[in-house]
């Protein structure tokens, strides 16, 4: 808040984000920026955390032609009002000349840089970048190094290498005003165009602005490696997916509760309601409806028919709700249980994506066995499972206890 | 294989593993080198990954005094007989001096520097390090930069930003004669010892050997944030948890499993066996059984019994073997499958840790929904599922065709 205040953006900002790139070092033949994280497009991730920023007004996004159609597609299915698509360069720097020469008719007083393969950008690190280049001509973000950077000489043998406590990473976003980054875009020759690949040098080297470095936070990384899809699934899980869970059920099964409590925060995943506590509805929701008896079913499909449908979850994109309804009887064949799953899923067709497990057990003590279950449900969430029932029988439960 | 012949290690070679850090990067209690990879501690895959090395002789590991039983104790139930464990110091080089002391006995020819949260090592790399380290004194392994470089002056702006041509980052594994190394512990000062990072450094400053320097693989990383455990994690399973798949069903079943091959090959699983190939038991291995009719689960009981059990993967740890029962029948009732699949357990009770799942569909056409459910609980492999019949009714294989 202290932040905000101080840094506060009360000037015309436009966002350049170059995806024309073809992700040699990725390899997959689909480039990167379009790879499917939790089922959207990576490059959407990148659009989605600029679009819902207030103050940014226009986002340029610079593709290959190829790629022109599929973006337009993209900014329809998702409402991206403020998404410019621009045809990109044939190298990143090309791209970025093209996307800024775009703004020429209205132009902003800065201009954000940032990348497609960059999933991860909050609203309080763009705003210090903008805040900073508008004060100072120019601003990026930095991370310490992870590895140590040499030299090495012709024939391959060291020759330096550097202070760890002197470098730094300069990773994206970064800002500009807008004529700094006209200016040095007009200036760049050949050899910058074709082979550079820091915007901040650019800008230092043709208009003399020495950019503002902060130091940002761990999450500013960019999807390199094919390795680094699945880093930014499991971060996306854990800072967004798992944002609420919802224990609904009979107060007698308050250990459950704190069984799955402790096991989803094992696995990463946030628990921010409590049992009995009014469900406060928002995305990412997860529902656990348990109980004793049989008549806690039709509850829960009336629940489940009330739950609101929500569109984008705070990261900007779709998530899938989830209800996992458990149920302790001693009589209960699975085969009733299935149609009570589907009388659930039935009461969840709103709700788009909606996931519905069900988990019949016979003793309410297998406490270790069954928040196992559920941490693992949440964490992979996996729609092909959706509308099963699972098991647990006493020869698991004792197999369970004994271990 | 030129390789092998070319770099050939006829002399003999000890490995430190430096793992005495606490990793505040890593934002967890646990230090990072005892974090869990697929159920086995960080620094046992690297330690497993010198120790299946042939011309290996030692690996001397330093770690707190705190660490040093949990280490011994690794040792035992992993049979690690090359181990020897050490008392570290309070920083990595003072970690490494006292590994390479402890070597000062029986003094190797070369003395291999790895890290403790570098999961991923393979021979032909640690080959060449050792080989050029006996040639030229020292070696090391780069990779290209993924960010660009920068420094900053006192106040925060920019100074200077590298080329990334000409610079690249060091990795590990690192290799030197024993001689140097040696020395250039010994002539360290404190300075070295409490902010040094790079044992390269330390060798060419105080004894004047120019390390040559090797580009490596991309798998060469360290685990530095908790993301990097996700991608190492996923790694993991596409390189070695998915080696073999075997699939024994009914010829007729010829679509089911292309379905199931492409569904994998999509999710970075490899399939390398096909329909009714003579199973070449080895570890890391998923059998699907799929059958038309109910004669096949005793078939399958018999040829799980007769699975044989194998401790270690190609990585050197343990990995789960999977059973997958498919059964396509109108009639069964899921108790009765649900009891199929607890006999198929109760055959697979000499394999420790091995997953059964047991699928159920009454329609011999829904290859979609069959190989995405498949290839996902391969995938997650999640044991806490193990014994759980998977039903796919009419209503679902309805809706999954429309879709």
């Amino acid at each position: 808040m202290a932040d905000e205040k101080h840094f506060e953006v009360d000037f015309d900002v436009a966002v350049v984000i170059p995806a024309s790139g073809s992700g040699e070092r990725f390899g997959q033949i689909t480039p990167k920026q379009y790879c499917l994280l939790l089922d959207e497009p990576l490059i959407l991730h990148a659009i989605s955390a600029f679009h819902r920023i207030l103050w940014v007004r226009k986002i340029v996004v610079v593709v290959e032609k190829k790629y022109v159609q599929y973006l337009k597609q993209l900014q329809d299915e998702h409402k991206l009002n403020k998404l410019v698509v621009a045809e990109g360069g044939s190298t990143r720097h090309r791209s970025i000349a093209a996307g800024t020469r775009s703004l020429a008719q209205e132009p902003p007083d800065v201009v954000i840089i940032h990348d497609g393969v960059r999933p991860f950008v909050d609203e309080t690190v763009v705003r210090k970048i903008a805040w900073n280049a508008k004060k100072y001509g120019a601003a990026g973000v930095s991370r310490p190094l992870v590895s140590t950077v040499i030299a090495a000489d012709s024939d391959g043998f060291l020759q330096e290498s550097l202070d760890r406590r002197r470098y730094v990473a300069s990773e994206m976003p970064q800002g500009f005003q807008y004529d700094v980054i006209k200016t040095a875009y007009e200036k760049a020759n050949e050899e910058d165009l074709e082979h550079g690949t820091e915007c901040l040098l650019l800008a230092m080297k043709h208009t003399g602005t020495k950019a503002k470095i902060i130091p940002g936070p761990d999450n500013l990384w960019k999807v390199t490696y094919r390795k680094d899809l699945f880093a930014a699934e499991a971060l996306l899980k854990e800072e967004y997916l798992s944002a609420r869970l919802h224990f609904v059920d009979h107060p007698k099964n308050k250990p459950l509760f704190e069984a799955v409590s402790i096991k989803c925060r094992n696995k990463g995943i946030t628990v921010r309601d409590s049992i009995n506590e009014q469900s406060h509805p928002c995305n990412n929701n997860i529902f656990i409806y348990s109980d004793f008896n049989l008549c806690g079913i039709s509850e829960t499909t009336k629940q489940v028919k009330n739950l609101p449908n929500h569109d984008r979850g705070t990261h900007g994109i779709e998530f899938k709700q989830c209800v996992i309804q458990v149920l302790d009887s001693q009589s209960l064949e699975t085969s009733e249980m299935n149609g009570f799953i589907q009388d659930v899923s039935g009461a969840a067709k709103h709700l788009p994506n909606c996931i519905v497990y069900g988990i019949l057990h016979h003793n309410g003590q297998v406490y270790a066995q069954l928040s196992d279950m559920i941490a693992n449900l949440i964490w992979n969430r996996d729609e092909s499972l959706s509308g099963q029932t699972f098991v647990i029988n006493r020869d698991q439960e004792n197999n369970f206890i004994q271990k």
